[in-house]
């Protein structure tokens, strides 16, 4: 049974297939022949199960160290199908750019039509676009989109990313208020009960009926609903916004009023080094449940690194938050990531 | 009694001094008088304990609205102020500038000479200079020196800053090996047992015996010591590192060295968005204790926001590890910022 190497993939007969594929999962058929991938190959001479492929290309016999050692197989590659074949899996490289690999349900196979996980393996140091996940997720109509993130050590990370449709029932009629703009904030001096009480805005200075302070984006929230009027005039508390934190704030005021109107409340997610975290129903801040969601407010265009990606992702699973990342352009699109183990 | 404001403190005669310094720790004496700063002032109306104080100026009167709205008082000192002051401390603004507050112990005011904290009380969008953290602590010979953010919902989170010696005891002899350089990491396929056995280099592509594979900044520590060659020469290692992570990699090898050189093992950090984790003591790889600090490589140069801060320190909290900065210039300087509740 000889193994033929093209420098794109792996041929060999009958035999080959009926041991490799028909029995474990590798490569694909084609009549009755097996092809595999350079990573297929790799793994199965990491493994021992075959010893050398032949090289058409030179005449060389090529083993586990200079398959990989070539321009074939990525590491990053090699890591993530070798990790996924441990914990169980079989897998094969995707038929499109969007992934790297589909991986089937444990027990199923390339010969079933199923998708567990559509992956994409990446290096620790790889950029991510925004746009790039948001492709890996719209292409993925079966199973789930996974990032495989491939250390320096070799260690591979599994996030999980989704669309995340945001959504929540708090909905209370505020009295409009009137407020004073200090230097990075707005107070209500005299609040009516429902302000903070019911709409869980802004924060008493100690006690229900003190006065309480709005954050800028709050407050400049209020102001363009008709619920917040400032001697400050219309624009100053946006002005101010954009003063302290530059164009954030328009992003950021975009995100809070889109969280408000599908009846979320976002609240500072600071003490998570977030933008808001979310409570999706607030009857009263008397019985405030656990919030659910930190948001990180991001332009669309947006690169991650992933090195930032897993501490965010990493901090909220620690919080027991879903992590969602608010990409804002035209719109806003909402990913979440999450930590997976496949 | 009257309180009477010049623009820049509030004075008062004895009466006041006995009520407010010499039974609750407010301003200073001056003769038998008292001398307010202006956020003393505020508290104390905030409280009620004074209604109105009469400004010198345009012989007006000022409440707390008033005072708090002037430029007189920050916000963000008043809220500091007050929640120090509602935790049971009574403090004193600080005689230099690298600080906002001296905090005395509980029980302890200005008539003692002692010093709980030394705070710099700072905005959630407030830049932080490394510099500026670096003077804080050098300035704090008694007591610790504490950062405390005011985010935008005026919680006050606290952040104690220190130095922080980094010293372990792991010290082996590793015999010199030969690795081949991969496009992200170095491969050693026949590896003595000690280098990842006893010197935790690199990881093992499964077990014990097999090849292990180096992380570019393990490699290039151990090709300058010289412990590893390659067929790519010297100096390749390092040009790939900086390849494929620009100078931040050079800032990262020589973090890399000082900790190996002061006997602690530093692994990756990636899972916890950091540089790296560290072990202070490694005997062996199968009797490995748990990592004691996270640490972030950073140029000397670097400016914090408060909210990556807030990040690092929590995540680092959630796992029991302290987060140690590595501040890269001539030296290297390690700052401690841990979470603190006064």
């Amino acid at each position: 049974m000889d193994l033929s190497f093209d420098g794109d993939a792996v041929h060999a007969g009958p035999d080959a297939r009926e041991r490799f594929y028909d029995s474990r999962g590798y490569g694909r058929t084609t009549g009755g022949d097996l092809t595999l991938a350079p990573v297929e190959t790799a793994h199965l001479l990491y493994r021992g199960d075959v010893d050398t492929v032949y090289d058409e290309r030179d005449g060389s016999r090529l083993d586990f160290r200079g398959l990989l050692g070539s321009a074939a197989v990525s590491e990053v590659d090699f890591f993530v199908y070798k990790d996924l074949r441990d914990r169980g899996f079989y897998l094969s490289p995707a038929a499109d750019d969007q992934a790297d690999f589909t991986v089937y349900p444990r027990g199923d196979g390339p010969w079933d039509d199923t998708t567990a996980y559509r992956v994409r393996a990446v290096g620790e140091r790889t950029d991510l676009a925004a746009d790039s996940l948001r492709r890996l997720v719209a292409s993925t109509a079966a199973g789930e989109a996974v990032l495989a993130i491939v250390d320096e050590e070799s260690e591979v990370t599994y996030l999980g990313v989704d669309e995340r449709a945001v959504s929540g029932s708090t909905d209370h009629e505020i009295p409009p208020v009137t407020g004073e703009l200090l230097a990075d904030r707005v107070v209500v001096w005299e609040p009516p009960a429902e302000l903070h009480g019911k709409g869980f805005y802004g924060q008493r200075l100690d006690q229900a009926g003190d006065p309480v302070q709005l954050s800028l984006v709050e407050a400049a929230y209020l102001a363009g609903e008709g619920g917040l009027e400032t001697d400050s005039g219309d624009g100053a508390i946006t002005e101010r916004g954009r003063a302290v934190e530059g164009e954030r704030f328009d992003r950021r005021r975009r995100v809070y009023a889109a969280l408000r109107t599908a009846g979320v409340v976002p609240k500072t997610g600071f003490k998570f080094g977030a933008d808001f975290r979310t409570y999706g129903n607030v009857e009263s801040v008397d019985e405030l449940g656990h919030s659910e969601l930190l948001v990180r407010v991001l332009p669309g265009s947006h690169t991650f690194e992933p090195r930032d990606l897993a501490l965010d992702v990493r901090l909220a699973h620690g919080v027991r938050k879903t992590m969602v990342f608010a990409l804002v352009g035209n719109g806003i699109e909402w990913l979440s990531v999450t930590r997976r183990t496949p």
